[in-house]
């Protein structure tokens, strides 16, 4: 198996940098939106063999070293028994929570019975790309599920979360509780199922003070990193926004820290440390440059990380716009200037 | 006059620390509301009398120390002949700026002929305040009224803008010139017409990368800086998720560097260095806490903040739904506390 993700993950030597691109199985390929005109997203999600096949055509196409499963973060917001609608606006979960009573309403659910069809993609994904790269699996991270879960969708403001977190702390904390306990043996059940890494998304921890960070959000991360990290995998947690965090995800243990491209990798390296990965950190529009000017960007971001420990992606997800050939030269572009610097 | 505000933004000794609200005059307000309820937003906007009159209000209420001319930084972007709507939604442009085409067809506008009525509600507002506070006048920058300008209005992954840049950066140069030409004179007028300071709002400044904000919006910026400092006045430059671009926003030459809440003042600081005055940076959510907790976390930022060279403020807007005694309560602990941490 290529396994330059999983080693440069632990700070191993690789020889060349490996890369993935977030939300690589999307609307970008012709070839998903083939398969996804057969069924709604959350139809995709939950149907293992259409899940698996789209998993895997970014593998074909790109050469990115390691697939992550295809999935909706929010697939376990609806197991606790919250309703959830999917469409390409972004999410809409029509009954939001509000009161210390609908925390009480939701459920800490049995992985396997609830979201057992994420465990089987996993399998099917992994018998389909026959161990050429890793499988990644995934979760939201407490605060960014709760986001979503409070807020009914999107936000610009994040008033409705945050007044939760400021004016009923406890009941926050609940709902926290509530996410973790599900979280955990969510994501252990993908690694029992066959995913060789897990990356933890907090899409918006970024809104958050550093203050509120510590109080509503580090303590929740750092438990699944750690519960993760004993089953033997690595985990990578990921935000945006999150540069003045820095000092903070490193403290929830993760093995590898996602960075957007609002900070040189350099830079967040200096706060991380070298007992850390990084993962990043292009941003999805440069892939609308011309291609030379792409190759020195992404050059320049390798040159910044250094061989050690680095893992390539964007800063953020793929857009639907994008050229698949320009993902295909981007993966194409890391792996020649990532040998060619450590010659 | 209460002249805290100017006196902060030079970093000469003050006798509390200075406090405003950016939105001040704003929806949460209930006699903003009975003003707005006559008119459209646009129509507040360009009445002097009533624009004069909801600039001076929180000055009554809450006791601010001092007042910001009651307007959009999209009037700019009118001004320039482009067809602009205003609602509670946000704004809509429904002709966006996408071509090279589309940029010649903007106008370098005359200010007193197309944005006199910003000038004529300085002059009321000074006249009602009656020198008991300066009054602030402001502009968007360059890099964050083109963002609006391309996308058509508010934006989540600012593909269009950035597209612009990275597909075509003349076309964007010239863009960011148009805009740059338009809004020194528009602030000088505004300086003119009694404004004592000003600020440029970046409100997305924070979406670029540090080397594409070197490029895009760093020059345009600090000329705008600039020549509005040879005018007399000092500079607030103003935008959010920027904590990484902080050597930057250094380089702009501005007074005031705005923070938002992501960053703790006192590291802010360590990079701005001494000379220059910081403004922030209360999480605007944080005005639903409980008061003994806003107060803590007022006196926090003080404590990081020192006495010298400080404005207070939330790190962005007010909200519609904050009660108008929180952000009085705001107002009188900042003057309190302010005052103990000099004794």
């Amino acid at each position: 198996m290529n396994d330059r993700l999983l080693r440069a993950a632990r700070r191993q030597p690789t020889d060349t940098t490996p890369v993935w691109i977030m939300r690589q199985a999307g609307r970008y390929l012709p070839e998903y939106r083939e398969i996804r005109a057969k069924t709604t997203f959350l139809g995709l999600c939950k149907t293992p063999d259409l899940a698996a096949e789209v998993t895997a055509q970014p593998v074909r196409r790109l050469g990115v070293d390691a697939a992550i499963i295809f999935s909706d973060i929010l697939i376990a917001v609806e197991a606790m028994g919250l309703p959830l609608e999917l469409n390409d606006k972004g999410p809409h979960l029509p009954s939001p929570v509000r009161s210390s009573a609908d925390v009480d309403k939701l459920s800490v659910p049995d992985p396997e019975l609830s979201m057992g069809f994420v465990a089987e993609a996993i399998r099917r994904a992994r018998k389909l790309l026959d161990d050429s790269v890793p499988v990644i699996g995934f979760c939201g991270a407490p605060f960014t599920l709760a986001a979503y879960m409070v807020e009914g969708g999107g936000s610009k403001s994040y008033i409705d979360i945050k007044r939760l977190l400021f004016e009923q702390p406890k009941v926050a904390h609940r709902l926290f509780e509530k996410l973790t306990a599900t979280l955990i043996p969510y994501l252990k059940m993908q690694v029992a199922a066959g995913a060789q890494i897990v990356q933890v998304f907090d899409s918006w921890g970024g809104e958050l003070s550093p203050r509120d960070f510590e109080t509503f959000s580090l303590p929740y991360v750092s438990r699944i990193v750690h519960e993760l990290q004993a089953t033997g995998v690595p985990v990578i947690y990921f935000g945006t926004s999150m540069s003045t965090l820095l000092p903070q995800c490193k403290r929830t243990g993760a093995d590898v820290v996602g960075l957007d491209w609002r900070i040189e990798i350099d830079e967040g390296r200096k706060v991380l440390g070298p007992d850390v990965a990084v993962q990043g950190n292009l941003d999805p529009i440069a892939l609308f440059l011309p291609r030379v000017e792409l190759e020195a960007r992404v050059d320049d971001i390798l040159r910044r990380a250094g061989p050690l420990g680095h893992i390539f992606n964007l800063g953020h997800g793929i857009t639907p716009p994008t050229d698949p050939d320009s993902a295909k030269a981007l993966v194409e572009t890391v792996h020649r200037l990532g040998a060619a610097r450590r010659r």
